[in-house]
């Protein structure tokens, strides 16, 4: 048995890649790192790596993380910038007992003592994004932040090992040093491989509050099922976060146990991509259904022709 | 009820200050910021705001964060420097539902333009202990880190709202830009007015690996006693982090419930400080007891003056 699974369409490539690595019996570790380095280095996902869109002084912050399932060890950058690769970073960061989680000039200087490959990761189309919100700003200033999706994903190869990993540059025109939950443990990610992973996407100001990651793979340890742990931790901590916060942002999570069985749960129109040793690499899209479920239906062609168009789209 | 409880002997003057808050009708949001920012100011604490030790560079870095039991809401800054109290910065940005959590020169910027007490926060006591390291290092490369207590503390107040905060100069001669437990929601702190909180402190690459504030909170949120809930979250995590990751650093986490009960776990000696409608402020000492127990005694003058005079011993 091996697996993954991973946020958003953006990721199936990289699941692509990771499945042919896990079906050679290649490491959980290795391949989700495979995995997340092929959505950052793809320009035109606006959200994740190169390509990603920057903070509003211009500068594409990134946060990453990556955990082995089977020591729990871990690693994370926040507000790292000019590394094309931040969850390799994030990777080397793991094998480090002190000092695994670094931010800021701390980070990018981690990067490049250890001679990650650096570069200027604002490009033309995602200045002229940048540029354009600026003139829309100016105009109307109360324009809300987006662009929160980050990649995460989880492994298991077949010597029963697991991992997870994140990458994203966050919210479009967050502040300077804005974090997110990417590379927060238990909130972004969290992986067993005793148990299983989740990982998470979508506003991680909302995330963190309810340490969902965790509380996933806590609640499949106690027996549930993938998705029956993704919908019991997170619609009625959607419901929580509403009552006693006043609103809940987006927000999605994946999971896969140590069986390869998987689940997922959100609050808006999601895609994901999934694969396992017994069903080859697919997208699907998934909505929040009646009483506290999860709906998941294929993705149509049309979909994929329309995202396609988009990302693609000319800035204007 | 009210109550407060807060990490190491270095927090009792605050717990004094936020318990004359507390019995007086005063909410636990402010009550928990009057704590922190007592320990921050106070020169002698070397791994809390001024007289903080530096990074191996010589920056006083902190890390703090803020969360209001009632709302979930939270803020958190990381490695920010030359802010008097940082976790005061926390608590301005739990206030914005985006962009709540920052670290490094956003973090410090933040803090600038928002008008916070800015000073220079190397000591020259804490200077003279930099220098000190720094010769050791030459003469020895292989000295370990040390100095990473945190004070971290949880408040219930009259009207039954809780809150929960860190503050911390983190590892003495950490590297630029890292980041522990104590800004991290679920591993440093989490509260919830509802049920109770936790806060941590100790080697916060170990404590975020297993998300031990939020544990200890879910547990008491089913029924635990918080020092059941300290026990069996606590040491069995300290066996598990032994079994897979081969070692587990030194790590001591409290907690109090909506009742005012309250609990501690340890692997260390550890003392602490806590305050309730029924007892006064005292200073207890903890250490790990037989069979996944804490053994909790009261501080003796002995201690005390050895603690005193350590503290302000000259540096040479």
């Amino acid at each position: 048995m091996w697996g993954t699974i991973a946020t958003w369409r953006m990721a199936h490539d990289g699941v692509l890649k990771a499945s042919d690595l896990l079906q050679k019996n290649g490491h959980a570790t290795d391949a989700v790192e495979a995995l997340i380095n092929v959505v950052e280095a793809y320009p035109y996902y606006k959200s994740v790596g190169y390509g990603g869109l920057p903070n509003e002084e211009g500068v594409v912050e990134m946060d990453a993380a990556f955990m082995d399932g089977d020591t729990l060890a871990q690693g994370a950058v926040g507000g790292i910038h000019s590394v094309m690769h931040a969850v390799s970073v994030a990777r080397a960061l793991s094998h480090e007992h002190y000092n695994s989680f670094r931010v800021g000039e701390g980070a990018t200087k981690f990067a490049t003592l250890h001679g990650f490959e650096m570069t200027n990761m604002l490009t033309d189309r995602a200045k002229a994004r940048w540029e354009k919100r600026l003139a829309e700003q100016r105009a109307q200033p109360d324009n809300p932040y987006d662009g929160h999706d980050t990649v995460g994903a989880i492994t298991l190869d077949t010597n029963a090992s697991m991992a997870a990993a994140t990458s994203t540059s966050g919210l479009f025109m967050k502040k300077a040093g804005r974090v997110g939950d990417s590379p927060l443990s238990g909130s972004g990610f969290y992986v067993d491989s005793e148990i299983g992973g989740a990982a998470a996407t979508g506003l991680g100001e909302d995330i963190m509050k309810g340490c969902l990651s965790y509380e996933i793979v806590r609640r499949m340890g106690e027996g549930q099922s993938p998705q029956e742990a993704c919908d019991e931790a997170v619609y009625p901590f959607i419901e929580k976060l509403k009552r006693r916060y006043g609103k809940a942002g987006e927000f999605s999570l994946v999971a896969m146990n140590n069986q390869g069985e998987w689940g997922v749960a959100t609050n808006v129109e999601f895609t994901f991509s999934v694969a396992t040793a017994e069903a080859s690499p697919r997208i699907l899209i998934a909505h929040p259904g009646p009483d506290h479920t999860t709906t998941i239906e294929p993705i149509t062609q049309a979909w994929l022709d329309a995202y396609e168009k988009r990302i693609k789209a000319p800035i204007n």
